[in-house]
């Protein structure tokens, strides 16, 4: 499975379809071929595996599948890897973590039901993690919603004149960059696409453009000028005319994005905060004070400590002189201001 | 002088002298006594390593003293440490860090004058970091000034209604009354101990009082409450009814206050950052967002990013669901907004 976990890092982390890796055994334990997903419209890992399997001339008959996510059940742009596994006559098959997507779920019973051995959660955690963003988009039936905050130490985002470039360091805004390179969407508020005009690009520590570009996406009705930098290199640009998290969401869920960065500003942090669509915070905090200027956060319609909405740390980062702390939302806890 | 570290170590942290450890080696090296500062009107670590030396009955002519701090060259409560080491008959001194108080320095000096071998500077860094607070507190001529804020992720230190307790963790209020412990005075304004009404003490895990209480002062013109927990069990309550933190300073200075912490309000802490008055920052951020409410610092007349207060990140330590950063403000950057 460690293997199987490996291989599945070679495909894509962004994009509609989940990261997959598959390793099939002999009887006897020796790696027979193994596959892994490269992205939509391309054979799901456990057919690449069996492909895999067919160019060596080794027979699977009888064979172990070991797979990082339950085998799909369901005919897509590719047919269903629980039928292409029965076909090949392979007699047991381990996976790390069941299919949450109810569309394509019921691999796993489907192969059992045809006598093949099924084991599952082998190295789950591990397995939830390769997933990223990807399970809990699924689970949750919309996009994974991180929001990017870059403060001061005392919660500033841009000094009383607006000046904000730069509160953080070189360091966390290479960081950021990283970030952005790994979502399907950065999402602005037509109010910081006018006042800072971001290019909302994800580059290199050179500079250049990665390979991966993430869509960019500005959420209100203003208009964008002509020569706004959102108009120039890197994804590609989408306006969603609406004040509503949930319809920014649902337009990009249709998009095939499963995560959605919201950079920006006050007011839709604010909004996505609210409408309790926001999973995880990445909050990049910098040695600096400011004691005037925007904070962070629009109003939440917290009046009293009691009611302050509270994250669950997961990890404290120093990025040169800043700190990264990544903190996430309980999706249990509905924020009812 | 690692050993004479380490007896250092066994005097007050708190109080107006320095932690200083002294040990006597024969000229074969072997340790012969021993002596560490027990605090103010107590004999100095040379005298009483001179002492432990009598007591014992070893003969500590032409032996090598090892002291951490320069031995002083000025008669205080007790006479100077340079003339009993003279009078002793050592003729060697290694020290670690020279005395940096005008009135007490020139010890090295005059031993050299009268013939003794003295070397300086070894392990100067250890030494330094042993003197915590004394060392840039008799540098700067004022009491060394930690600034504590304790806020939301997006800088708050309290929700819309005033209401504060609490936004850190018991894990970052048990650490923060452990800096408590460590500090001479803690220092708020008459709006935050009338607000908050306040204990300012120094507990353990335990909510038992520590042995040491920092003084408690409250700065303004305001009178408190007879009901205030000021009043109650605790260090010794001081108002000083102005508004300028070097008027602060100077008068905790003639009651020998070498090490200040500055827990609030807002005012109180922006007034001590525009006097560049702080030199050091330790800001507890806690996982929670509150988008409204007062935030860590009032207007500190910066009003573009180019002028920000940019500080020396020192540490950055998870406490529980915190993070504690604690970091410097360059003494050479006057702050002149």
């Amino acid at each position: 499975m460690r293997h199987a976990l490996e291989i599945a890092r070679r495909g894509p982390a962004t994009g509609p379809n989940p990261r997959v890796g598959c390793v099939l055994l002999g009887p006897d334990g020796v790696v027979l071929a193994e596959g892994w997903h490269r992205g939509a419209g391309t054979p799901h890992a456990e057919v690449a595996a069996l492909s895999d399997a067919a160019q060596r001339g080794a027979s699977v008959r009888g064979a172990t599948a070991v797979v990082t996510l339950e085998p799909c059940n369901h005919t897509g742009r590719t047919g269903p890897c629980s039928e292409a596994l029965l076909a090949a006559g392979i007699s047991r098959v381990v996976l790390s973590v069941p299919d949450p997507n109810p569309v394509a779920a019921g691999g796993a019973e489907r192969l059992r039901a045809a006598g093949v051995d099924v084991e599952t959660g082998l190295l789950a955690d591990e397995g939830r993690e390769l997933l990223g963003a990807w399970l809990p988009s699924v689970e949750r039936g919309r996009p994974f919603v991180t929001l990017k905050l870059a403060t001061s130490l005392d919660g500033r985002v841009a000094a009383a004149d607006g000046t904000s470039r730069w509160i953080t360091s070189e360091v966390a805004r290479q960081h950021a960059h990283g970030l952005r390179g790994e979502v399907d969407a950065i999402v602005v508020g037509t109010g910081t696409a006018l006042v800072d005009d971001p290019s909302l690009t994800a580059r290199n520590a050179a500079g250049e453009l990665r390979g991966h570009q993430p869509l960019r996406v500005v959420v209100g009705h203003r208009d964008l000028p002509a020569a706004a930098r959102l108009h120039g290199p890197g994804g590609e640009l989408v306006q969603v005319r609406t004040h509503d998290p949930a319809d920014v969401l649902a337009t990009l869920a249709q998009r095939d994005v499963r995560h959605v960065l919201v950079e920006g500003g006050p007011t839709l942090a604010a909004a996505f905060l609210t409408a309790g669509l926001v999973d995880e915070v990445h909050a990049y905090v910098a040695p600096v004070l400011l004691g005037s200027g925007r904070s962070a956060l629009a109003d939440l319609g917290i009046t009293t400590i009691a009611d302050a909405l509270r994250l669950t740390t997961r990890s404290v980062r120093p990025l040169g002189p800043d700190v990264l702390v990544v903190a996430t939302v309980d999706p249990h806890t509905p924020q009812e201001h």
